[in-house]
């Protein structure tokens, strides 16, 4: 039976993480809200049922018969070895699920650059707060995370560009959405810090190579970024590292 | 072999979910940063390694023998069968991740009412822009993930008051350090909202009276809440709900 998957239709957003495992894997699932005779009322439906006994709080969540999985790594953690893209030692799952979670870490700090103050306010409610976010986001936690990342990359007792183990997981796939979307959303700083980060970019690239995952992006499965999602594009928010104020 | 748990020195903080499982259970851990003979050069020494291959980004992290898992989520899930704190059935075990997961993207946004522009700088430094951020928090985020966690506590099929299946699992003990937090960080919004949240209360309380959380909580080794931690009071952040202003 095929998976399905729960997401805001329209963005790519956190159920892009969850979309490239699937696509790569050459996996049959249910884009749910964006299925003709499916759609977004039946994800709504699911989190305020009131006879649901496990209910999510939020998209993405994924249905496998019976069961319900939510949140981007907890699923990722399952499908993993279903999919072939989990590490096969037991303590490299533990460290690849540490690795996603801090991904997760990151999604939420890059959110926060559009959306500082209110989830529930839009972004021209605060902007000049946003400004200032994104300069320390740009300055601070892109170098963070991204070196962190790199260090870990090159690192690996195993070698081979891979961020976990001697084969592709969902961490690599991850990792190039990652460098996607702050690609889109902040170019000035990515393009002064590729040469930071060799090992990530190259990583990137090869994901992107992928058969599976080129065939992928070329369809129109594969949503563009947007200012909907995570990963936004605001040329205010796009400051070279150095010259924003965080505060 | 005593498990060793690594967090910063002086602060509940995110190593305080940890530590309550493993006081739940009575099991033996070092915690390393405030052990005589061992402290927090060495928690860094570990993080800043150049030789280890599977180091963390973050605080807390545990090692058990050869093994390091980081994320508190992460070494929940870990932990939480050898304890004696996670669910029997695979499907739940899924769910309590999933609702750990929701704690730890919580945990973050109480850490955002404090620090909405930069962790790198000091609350004082950003405290107009806290004051916004508390008070989306206390209107709208509170109330979500709050009322989420009570839905899910009112319609567990097993009953009995606990959050997942039927018996209390690391979930529990984390939604006790929730309410406990919030109950220290934003006393006026809790007061108010307490009768909202009846299951989470008594949970909180049935947790608290358990002999080894009780023990522990009368203990040293429970460190005081304070200003350094992620559930902080800043008397002017401590905003009655509907009474301040988002942005």
């Amino acid at each position: 039976m095929a998976y399905e998957l729960f997401y805001w239709n329209g963005i790519q957003g956190r159920g892009e993480f969850v979309r490239l495992a699937l696509e790569d894997a050459g996996a049959a699932y249910i884009d749910v809200t964006r299925a003709p005779d499916r759609g977004t009322g039946e994800m709504i439906g699911l989190m305020e049922s009131a006879t649901e006994p496990r209910i999510p709080l939020a998209p993405p969540f994924l249905r496998d018969g019976d069961l319900l999985v939510s949140h981007v790594a907890n699923i990722l953690l399952y499908l993993g070895p279903r999919l072939g893209l989990a590490p096969r030692e037991a303590a490299l799952g533990w460290f690849a699920h540490g690795l996603q979670l801090t991904v997760t870490d990151f999604a939420a700090e890059v959110h926060d650059t559009h959306h500082p103050i209110a989830t529930s306010k839009y972004y021209e409610e605060q902007k000049a707060e946003a400004g200032a976010r994104a300069a320390e986001f740009i300055d601070n936690r892109i170098p963070k995370f991204l070196g962190y990342f790199e260090r870990v990359l090159q690192r690996n007792p195993a070698g081979g560009g891979h961020m976990v183990g001697d084969g592709v997981t969902y961490v690599d796939l991850s990792l190039f959405q990652v460098i996607e979307g702050l690609s889109y959303a902040f170019p000035k700083a990515m393009r002064r810090y590729a040469g930071r980060y060799p090992g990530l970019v190259a990583l990137h690239d090869r994901v992107k190579a992928r058969p599976n995952i080129a065939a992928y992006l070329a369809s129109p499965r594969r949503l563009a970024f947007n200012e909907n999602g995570i990963f936004r594009h605001y040329p205010e928010l796009d400051i070279e590292p150095g010259t924003g104020t965080a505060s």
